[in-house]
């Protein structure tokens, strides 16, 4: 497989996945993972989600911002994973842009809820698995 | 939700998923991730995968065991990560236990191939999440 195509088909995956799985650096030495819904993507080079101020994870990465997004249809047995580093944001204008009906859900009181954060991953690093091969190149 | 519940929702997860999300201590302090076919599991308490002696994952796992094992229902929306330690196996046993029909694919030697591994999970701690709740119990 072509680096050119391995991209392509990574753009694709990326593109129309809802779901992303999120790895962080945990308490002990250990990968923490969580399913995250995957709010925006530009390309492959920023990934843009929703969670809980309060959350474990935004303690996790405020101690340690390298994490890692995986993106996997396991109808075609694809696998794109990007390494880089998660800021977290909670300016007005993330907040809004990242905001979907209904996330009241989560945010019971709006976009201003001080328990709604922004996170805006940035990729460094990608490797696309597809039929038994590893195609890793940088974004 | 009940620890009890919690307990009897991660096991019926764990036991009809046959794709896992594996994370591993990769370079540079980056966590890694990759799907993998689950092969076996005992309870929540151990997790039995397949793999080339010459991934990157072995090499990883060689350096630092601790890793994370994650499972997910997009229809349910229920998430189950199980944190603990890889142990890298290649006696005859442990290769026979692993062996499915049509692993010529991954491993042309077939068992007794010096590429084929077999990768043993053992977990310490659960973190169980459905609709908002999670609840975090040992094993």
């Amino acid at each position: 497989m072509t680096e050119e195509l391995a991209i392509q088909k990574s753009l694709e995956l990326a593109d129309r996945a809802e779901i992303a799985i999120l790895g962080t650096n945990g308490d002990g030495g250990y990968p923490n993972i969580k399913a995250m819904f995957k709010m925006e993507n530009e390309g492959l080079k920023a990934i843009w989600f929703s969670t809980n101020t309060s959350s474990k994870r935004v303690a996790q990465l405020n101690r340690n911002k390298k994490a890692c997004v995986y993106f996997t249809d396991t109808k075609t047995g694809e696998g794109l994973m990007l390494l880089g580093e998660m800021e977290i944001l909670t300016d007005t204008k993330s907040r809004q842009r990242v905001w979907r009906e209904g996330f009241e859900r989560y945010y019971p009181k709006g976009v201003s809820d001080p328990d709604y954060t922004v996170l805006l991953f940035t990729s460094c690093r990608c490797n696309y698995y597809h039929a038994l091969q590893n195609v890793t190149f940088e974004v």
